[in-house]
């Protein structure tokens, strides 16, 4: 959408620079600097600023962004600024605090005055315009302009403001009203151009409405149907509920508790009467639980799910010829003929990856030069070249794991006898298990009563057996490879013990000094300690790998994190404008007679009141967010619905039916489609050990390159290396001193669904396809993705 | 499994024939006689006994039954009786009585004395038994004996045997024991060789088990992690629950309450005390419910799914190969050389068409024959005879359809100007939406109070306005073809109408004779009533869609009803001796002190009691099931437990417990498993109209006769056909009368997807592609299939 007028740019050079075939002929005046240059530099060097568009180009491949810029050299510079980590952060920090504004606005968590409030929100709104107008002079004019995304902001900014000096007039003649433009802050946060994934998600939500609608209506259609029957075969029993009230008398209750058996809430009280006056009735419910709980909420399922892949897939296929595009713009503005072929020259390969990746080391960028200019000829050809996003998002680790220190310092008592031994120990599998022993014996101890004293000494006994296990492993493994960027689970081993470390030593300060014991530090120590037990996982390996994965897949939930903030916030914002006040909730120990009914007497005899429920309300953002959370695992939220219900109007039912709908009909069902996904395409790649070209490359010539650096003393001075695989249990079978520097690919666990897929497809396509033109793949649509025969293989 | 000696069988044969290659050196006694004749078959006619083997063959491969049996005459014939439908039937039938014996017995629905049901189980023991040696007769010894399901049936028998003399004598006695062969009684509905299906069902839970194991212990250890640390955060705090009872001071009773809220049943009110008492206790739920409901949960459904899909290709691929087999031992039995290929004769191919399907008519026939043998050459060669069985499972609808009635027999008056409008005018789509709106105003009709005089009478209006439409339509659509085989809907119409207005007039002339209305009458009268608002889905296209595949894959989903009865069984019958007669149901009107707490008092003060659930007991099968089917819905089941606990044992939980990990983690999952392929598969398909070689064929030739027969006269007299389609819509549009027989391929909708998936794979193996030998074939394992370089398209 946002990218119509860059494709026209990128595609006028495209034309320019191959004499490709297109029934383009619109340009923009940002191109044109870009097609002259690009026809212009078939003889000679490219020019600096060549290089910093090329370097833009390369580096918007390698994160995979879409904004079309302008190629002007100032506008090149600004947009280099636009995409500084600094900016970005600087745009998410003030998103938050604008989010947050909702803690201290009335009904609020910490109340503020409005005027503080408001001259907050109005500093986030300037930042915002700010980010907007940055945005603008980066990007062509006529672009700026079609793209729904900054409309909406500017919409929203000036909404903000109308309401705030609407509400602020009214409030200085002490008339309440409502800030009704809260609700459309989380429009920031999917709307600026960083949100991709969370975009994503909405846009699979509203691909997904159509084919649902249908379904949806069928399913109403066979809901109010039951209602019907439930009606006419019920209401005229006069049965009773077990709170007393007529049973099934009145069409739209009966639909709403129909509804609400859907979802499973009231399942056997909403039959029991019909069930008692008669067991022939509980075919009718058996029936229809059946058909409106398992089959169509299932194919609710299917359907999310089915139209999740399609877009999915036709969202990977469009990044990858995007990501295509962009590498053969930048080829194209360096490239110089040598002989019959365009390439670029090693200089200019060397300072343009120093330009997208200022901070790569030089041994780094001399693996990725040999990678890309095999034959060492001195420049790197087209097909290379096009290599280079996905090189530079290859994280090589450059291992280069000296001797341990204590070795290096006294040699000969680290290599005595005593001291192998006590490695051999620790390197041990039995090391191992008696630690796992040692820790379900805590977990036995921490379970029993702590007040007894022996028991509370214990807990010092383990304390510092964990921090023998610590010292002995540092003495044994190489500190600083034992503290690698990926051991994760020693991280959390040495962090969990010093922690609890600190924290119990601080709480027996408190304790021994002023006789008492800090409620939260207790609280951290009792969490603290117990974590220390998921240890266990560790040592057992398809414990290790279940968790590995699901924490793999962590990253790309955060995504789902930030769908569900924006729905939770806007339901939020209109349950508190809706409900706030009308529930209150009363300290437990404080007995008024209002607090049995939540300060309402409209909920006496309810079953909100029954339940307790006075603490689920919106009287404040974190209430809201909790009743929300609530409402998502679905169970007594009609207990919940009726309570607000009672206190203000049935109508009000409403609210939460539509609560969900949206979260749990979609954004849950979207939640188990995505685990599905991520899952299967593990699994697929855990079997075929799928490897790009690239990779098998850097492998191949990881090694080679040490090997040859010995020789020529090139790239490297005398480093031990350790094999990368570092874990306690291989490590000392194939401890193996290699000499040289060892490069390890250290993303084989790829991250997200996105990037496996991508990885997936890239290596379908050919490497010489150049793929259809800019605006046929802007314009992908999900049903060209469809086999023509499905296979047997890819349909089941 | 259980196929093992025959794939032997099978082999020498075809080793003997075909001169491949095997390193098989067994050879069993049924195998010689076919040997022997299909070594001597290269130059004559085929014997008779040939033919039935050949026509044996072939109708297994059709049904693809996969019984391994001996060749001898006798042995055939027996096969043919063991696979005739009234053997089957009445093996179902007996099966249907011994299920059913747990109405009859204590604890029962309907009581007998203990030596009627015993008389009844010993019959039906002697039916297995009967139909287990008439098994044993068909199959070779050693494949008899090497099969688990048959060893299954007779120690089931056994045990059964011994269960009853040692249940009978003690109570002979009067001591009351244990009738725990009951728990057995599936293992026949499991067993015998027709429940393929469920079978397969349970084979898709065994080969999950292991994966999903691991899991489920992470699972385990998450929930018992989270228990220690509520034990610790909220065990000290004196914290109460609604009910008064201390909170969280147990760990095994937490550890069930932590299970109980990872199924959502007590979502917010096990987290109420701790959130009242602190808000930030919520995180902790909060973390727990991400963690083990969101995550947990729907890995399960990953790898449940992952596995039914792996399994479900495997054994689609296990299927199509040996059909494959089957067919060409066929084929080479029937074999005869003309000129350098071997083919079989047409005389020999029509007299085993008419073996397998006796009830074929002859232009069926015919029109296979012209499929088969293209060239018209007399006789049938190999690849076109491996394909009989497909063809032979294709529905050929001989559509026949002669000029309306009325139009022969008064064709004047028929085709005068004012019977042209009434039927131009019943084909219109006004027609159908004017009685829509009828459909929507009658709805409205029923909600209102039926009391109302005026409103009785309007339901006789409605009435007659239906009855109307239909002499319409018969008027103006052919009776037969308004009534055909696949008019689903004009029957489901015409039922509907006529069984309320059946219902009508009687409840009408009961309730003027006796000046009462009979209830259940008036139930079903409502209930029809109401079932006619359905036609509404009939005029709206999208919904038609919808239900017609529901509709589709509804046979599929009786084997999940076979599954679920098979667990619901022996789960009943061990609730019922665990807990019957704990738990009495009074009648609410009786108001006796015991009603309250249904009858025990232990559960005073109960959930279970102050919610009325007495009615929810194990005292005969019905209500079991029923019960069963509340915990299979999950919501309240903890209450449900509780109660059960109360009145035995807290032990007791492990039933409910067990109970929700078999059906909900397990059943559930693989039905939503189920649901999701059948809808993919069904989806891929719409988008590429898969069609096998051979429909294809059909087609063309299908016209091809159709033409060619108007000018020899040889397959038809006279007749009209009208195009397939027929519907309201386009009837009027695409009524064109021409002239001959016409074929459709009724089957176009495939009904399964285990039968799509095997069309899918037999369309990607070779015609010529014999597939590997048998005894490779039946060893097949999923981890086969998997592709070694996943595609991008498969994957995702």
């Amino acid at each position: 959408m946002g990218c119509t007028a860059a494709q026209l740019c990128f595609r006028s050079d495209s034309l320019s620079s191959f004499g490709r075939l297109g029934a383009s002929k619109q340009s923009f005046p940002g191109c044109f600097l870009s097609l002259d240059k690009s026809s212009e530099s078939g003889g000679r060097a490219p020019r600096e600023q060549d290089l910093l568009l090329a370097a833009a180009y390369v580096s918007d491949a390698q994160y995979n962004r879409n904004i079309p810029f302008e190629t002007s050299p100032q506008a090149i510079r600004l947009y280099y600024f636009y995409n500084h980590w600094t900016m970005q952060a600087a745009t998410y920090f003030f998103i938050c605090i604008d989010l947050s504004l909702a803690l201290f606005e009335e009904p609020a968590l910490f109340p503020l005055p409005f005027l503080a409030t408001s001259i907050v929100e109005v500093l986030c709104l300037t930042a915002f315009l700010g980010r907007l107008v940055h945005f603008a002079k980066v990007t062509p004019q006529m672009v700026f302009w079609k793209d729904t995304k900054n409309i909406c902001i500017m919409l929203t900014i000036v909404l903000t403001l109308i309401d705030l000096i609407v509400y602020g007039s009214l409030e200085a003649v002490n008339i309440r009203s409502v800030r009704w433009s809260r609700a459309l802050r989380p429009v920031f946060l999917i709307n600026f151009p960083e949100s991709r994934q969370i975009r994503r998600a909405f846009r699979s939500i509203r691909n997904t409405l159509p084919d649902i609608l249908y379904v949806f209506l069928l399913f109403l259609f066979s809901v109010l149907m039951f209602s019907l029957m439930a009606l006419k075969l019920f209401g005229d029993r006069g049965l009773k509920t077990v709170e007393g009230s007529p049973y099934f008398t009145n069409i739209l209750d009966i639909a709403f508790e129909l509804y609400v058996l859907v979802t499973t809430a009231n399942s056997p009280d909403v039959m029991m009467p019909a069930y008692d006056f008669n067991g022939w009735y509980s075919l009718y419910f058996i029936t229809y639980i059946i058909i409106n709980t398992y089959v169509f909420l299932s194919v609710f399922l299917a359907v999310v799910y089915n139209n999740y892949r399609k877009h999915l897939k036709n969202e990977i296929r469009k990044l990858a010829y995007l990501k295509r595009h962009k590498m053969i713009e930048a080829f194209n503005l360096l490239k110089v003929q040598v002989g019959t072929e365009f390439v670029v020259k090693e200089a200019q390969w060397r300072r343009l990856a120093k330009v997208v990746a200022p901070d790569i080391s030089s041994s780094h960028l001399e693996l990725l030069l040999r990678v890309s200019d095999e034959g060492q000829k001195g420049h790197v050809d087209k097909m290379n070249f096009l290599r280079l996003a996905d090189l530079l998002n290859i994280q090589v680790v450059t291992i280069n794991i000296k001797r341990h220190p204590l070795e290096a310092w006294m040699p000969r008592v680290y290599q005595s006898s005593a001291s192998l031994l006590v490695q051999r120990m620790v390197r041990h599998r039995v090391f191992v298990w008696v630690y796992d022993v040692i820790i379900l014996v805590n977990a036995i101890f921490i379970a029993l009563d702590e007040r007894n004293p022996f028991i509370s000494y214990a807990e010092w006994l383990f304390l510092s057996l964990y921090i023998i296990e610590i010292l002995l492993k540092l003495y044994t493994y190489e500190p600083r490879s034992y503290f690698g960027r990926r051991q994760f689970w020693n991280w959390f081993d040495v962090l969990i013990i010093i922690a609890a470390l600190v924290a119990t030593v601080a709480n027996t300060t408190i304790q021994s000094a002023r006789k008492y014991s800090s409620q939260q530090i207790l609280d951290i120590v009792l969490i603290l300690r117990i974590l220390r037990l998921l240890r266990v996982i560790v040592s057992i390996e398809r414990f290790r790998v279940i968790v590995t994965t699901l924490i793999n897949i962590g990253p790309a939930m955060l995504t789902f994190g930030g769908l569900v903030l924006v729905v939770y916030y806007v339901f939020a914002i209109i349950g508190m404008e809706a409900f706030h006040s009308k529930v209150q909730f009363f300290d437990p120990n404080f007995t008024a007679p209002d607090a049995l009914v939540c300060g309402n007497p409209a909920l006496k005899d309810s079953a909100f009141a029954r339940n307790r429920y006075c603490k689920n309300n919106f009287n404040d953002l974190a209430s809201a967010f909790i009743l929300l959370m609530e409402l998502t695992v679905v169970n007594q939220w009609h207990v919940l619905a009726g309570g607000f219900a009672l206190v203000t109007h049935q109508a009000a039912k409403l609210y939460f039916v539509g609560f969900h709908i949206v979260v749990v009909i979609l954004i849950v069902n979207i939640f188990i489609a995505f685990i599905l996904e991520a899952f299967f395409v593990a699994y697929s790649l855990e079997k075929s050990e799928v490897e790009t070209a690239i990779e098998k490359k850097i492998q191949e010539l990881g090694v080679g390159i040490q090997e040859e650096a010995v020789q020529d003393g090139k790239l490297v001075d005398n480093m031990d290396t350790r094999d990368s695989g570092f874990s306690e249990d291989d490590g000392d079978n194939k401890r193996k001193a290699l000499k040289g520097l060892y490069f390890r690919i250290a993303s084989k666990k790829y991250r997200t669904v996105d990037a496996l897929l991508q990885q997936m497809f890239e290596s379908e396509i050919a490497p010489e396809d150049e793929g259809p033109p800019l605006d046929e793949i802007l314009n992908f649509s999900p049903s060209d993705i469809c086999p023509k025969n499905p296979s047997f293989e890819n349909s089941a």
